[in-house]
């Protein structure tokens, strides 16, 4: 357990994921419709690519022109240069859409690893896996491969992932929780969504502008999730009250499952109006749309 | 049931509670804490209270000296010439605190009716009294009294109420639920705390800039709520999907009480990733305090 030596609150880790000054970065945009942000840096880097970007002082526009798959290639040119020059990380292989809004048709197709660098909104599928013994709530944890790309080591909720282009919410968490956890179909089926945990947050590349889609899944008692794509190395079922603990003075967890677990203990009455933090974590999470 | 003419969505109801134009306010401080938000009408009526408000153009400053009771006394005077003016209605006889957040203590009391006009910020808990049949849950629903002040004749949740000073959330919720629907101790002990719905909306008076604290409560299947204060004229079981519908169709509900139930919707996967509103209605029900 990674104790850090100031004390730390909940409220630090909605501060972490909400980092964010809206002064050091320019919209993307799309046909006057903002897609994406831009750290000015990033955006003086894109005037080498006057085919596809219009660089103008206070916004990015997107110039490159054709269907989803024209504008796609146009923009993975540039990501290519971008790799070669160490402002992208390398290629990922998983493309994420870029549009203005959830349900809108992408624009482009933008590789995952480049997704910070453009600031467009990425979205994702966090499952709480729980158990009722009696009075007390118990969550499964996994810890993360050492070998992940974003915050290796750090514990995690039971299935998490990234909803790449063509799939929806509920298959991107039937197949990440058959590959993170092996659970079946038939018991995912009885997963109840409960919300949405949504942060923007600078990092070194550029910015997460992220919207989680939580589920709750209350688990049979006799079921062991078992990892099977590798990047889970282990599962431990812990108690609510153990972990909201550790949450609160550790950085154990990876920056985003802080705060759906955060999320979960609200939504459950584990974490409750007596607690001095209560009103900032239950507003906290939910950063509104723009 | 009220039907209107253009078609509403859930986000209409998110919208009308969220109606905040922040030019039209400045604040009201007490020793640089922001406490109230003022309409600049309305700080331009406290002009001839210099004793008491030193009204600035971007700002107004509590300048009444002493302990609570004696600050209370000296804003009294002041609500009491504005009843006079017709700028606040008739007094309601319950205070609410007027603190710069939750938890620290009063700068004063403030009576109900005035509440509106100063901006202080207004606490109340609502509950979600619901029943589960095999897949289906039902919610009772109130329907408040044609004489209440606010919101005549509106659908209501099954407890709702203003937190007054002196009283915390638990012991309001619990007074309430004995006043309102006769819910007893024992019932009352199982309520969950389940979060925050808060907006911050402009009203003839001023602004309300309201926290309501969520319960949930899963009532047995033989309880039928009664009224005890006249301020609930009957109860009524309704599936939450009927309810959902006509949320989205009518304004057949109390203002801030759609909010409460399009959490709770939220919450228990009735609202789903599915319904194109799900992001916004989930995004939009918890305005981050400030």
């Amino acid at each position: 357990m990674t104790r850090v030596l100031h004390p730390m609150s909940f409220c630090d880790h909605i501060r972490q994921c909400n980092k964010y000054d809206p002064s050091r970065f320019v919209p993307l945009t799309a046909e006057s419709a903002r897609i994406g942000l831009l750290r000015r840096d990033n955006a003086e880097a894109l005037r080498r690519f006057p085919d596809v970007f219009a660089v103008a002082e206070h916004k990015v526009e997107l110039v490159a022109s054709g269907d989803v798959a024209a504008v796609s290639r146009a923009v993975d040119a540039v990501v290519d240069a971008l790799v070669a020059d160490g402002r992208v990380p390398k290629w990922r292989n998983e493309t994420f859409d870029a549009a203005p809004r959830w349900g809108d048709p992408p624009v482009f197709r933008l590789d995952r690893g480049a997704v910070p660098f453009f600031g467009t909104r990425a979205y994702g599928v966090h499952l709480n896996g729980y158990l009722r013994q009696g009075e007390h709530l118990f969550l499964w944890i996994g810890r993360r491969s050492p070998h992940k790309q974003i915050a290796p080591n750090k514990l995690d909720n039971l299935v998490a992932g990234g909803i790449g282009n063509e799939h929806g919410v509920g298959d991107t968490l039937l197949k990440e929780g058959e590959e993170e956890a092996s659970i079946p179909t038939s018991l995912m089926s009885r997963a109840v969504s409960t919300g949405v945990v949504s942060y923007r947050m600078e990092t070194r590349l550029g910015v997460r502008d992220d919207v989680l889609f939580v589920y709750d899944l209350e688990m049979p008692g006799d079921f062991v999730p078992k990892n099977r794509d590798g990047e889970i190395v282990g599962f431990e079922l812990i108690a609510a009250s153990t972990l909201l603990e550790r949450i609160r003075t550790t950085s154990d967890f990876k920056f985003n499952v802080n705060l759906v677990i955060l999320d979960f203990a609200i939504r459950h009455g584990l974490l409750r109006p007596d607690n001095p933090e209560y009103l900032d974590v239950a507003t906290g999470l939910h950063r509104p749309l723009e």
